[in-house]
């Protein structure tokens, strides 16, 4: 009988997490991917989006069959009435997420089997900031602070090098603590 | 009979936007917030975050009877299995739900009501930057790109003065566009 050999650690198949790392570096165009999601207001802090086709690996994707949604709200204190999670709470959650699948790829890649990624995140935000109060106070966040929980067979020292190594390759992480260019076309016909 | 006047506009109550407005230029110390979340890895691309209480306004707000829970992916040819929206498109929904909601609150203010916000948002990225296949390239978005669409009972020229003013005060493009301090603490025991 043949001996089956999985390539799945840590619910990421190494095989083809290998197999695309030579793909893209043999035809860098293959990494160029384009993300999309739209967005429509429904009421007050109440908002939907919806994510489903991107670019990616030289073509439009349309391998889901159905859109994400996801609604945004605020809370009775910032003139909301629950309908979701804030904005800026989803950014936090964007942040923990990249994180936290970094984490696990990378451990893939580096024959580290885990068995946990917990993280808690906050910010520290001075409302007077957005709601114009003081021109002095910027609009969003001071301060993110994450701290991220990791078990698995690898020493502390390995598991913390392997956390380092994730922070210095996640995309959001990269996003939010160097910034993007960003333009905004308002089209009001 | 009393004429009943609403201070609804835009799903927005005016009369506690321009109180907490007031309540914050009186006491700074109110407009301290803390937003948090936490996250779980489940398994590969596939962990789950939860967002309920905060801190703001001079106290612990425990007014939310439930988490609100999301769950991120990514789709099979970035090796997940399309469990949720990637990290990046709830990044992309975070800017177009705080840029749409800052739109409905600074139009109650300025007396605009609103019938349309529809946003579309997208962002470029090569995936050598956080696969590691090139340092020369950086591992986030390289620029997003947002158009939004407004109609109200205003003038073309004060809908697009309002998105205007709108951009200048969103948290989350303050955040995305100028970076935030980030700092990460691994806990390995």
């Amino acid at each position: 009988m043949a001996q089956m050999i999985s390539t799945i650690r840590n619910g990421v198949d190494t095989q083809q997490l290998f197999a695309t790392i030579d793909a893209i570096r043999e035809q860098p165009a293959l990494g160029a991917f384009t993300f999309r999601a739209t967005n429509r207001w429904i009421n007050g802090a109440h908002n939907r989006s919806r994510m489903q086709g991107f670019y990616g690996a030289g073509r439009e994707d349309d391998s889901r069959r159905e859109a994400f949604v996801v609604d945004s709200g605020e809370p009775t204190v910032l003139l909301g009435t629950d309908t979701g999670p804030s904005a800026i709470e989803y950014l936090l959650h964007a942040v923990v997420a990249c994180l936290t699948t970094t984490i696990a790829y990378c451990a893939a890649a580096r024959k580290i089997r885990l068995t946990e990624i917990e993280s808690t995140i906050e910010a520290d935000m001075d409302v007077r900031g957005c709601f114009g109060v003081d021109d002095d106070v910027r609009n969003g966040t001071s301060q993110i602070r994450v701290t991220v929980r990791v078990a698995g067979d690898a020493s502390a020292d390995r598991l913390r090098t392997l956390v380092e190594r994730a922070q210095e390759r996640s995309a959001v992480l990269d996003m939010i603590t160097n910034g993007v260019a960003l333009t905004v076309e308002s089209v009001t016909e």
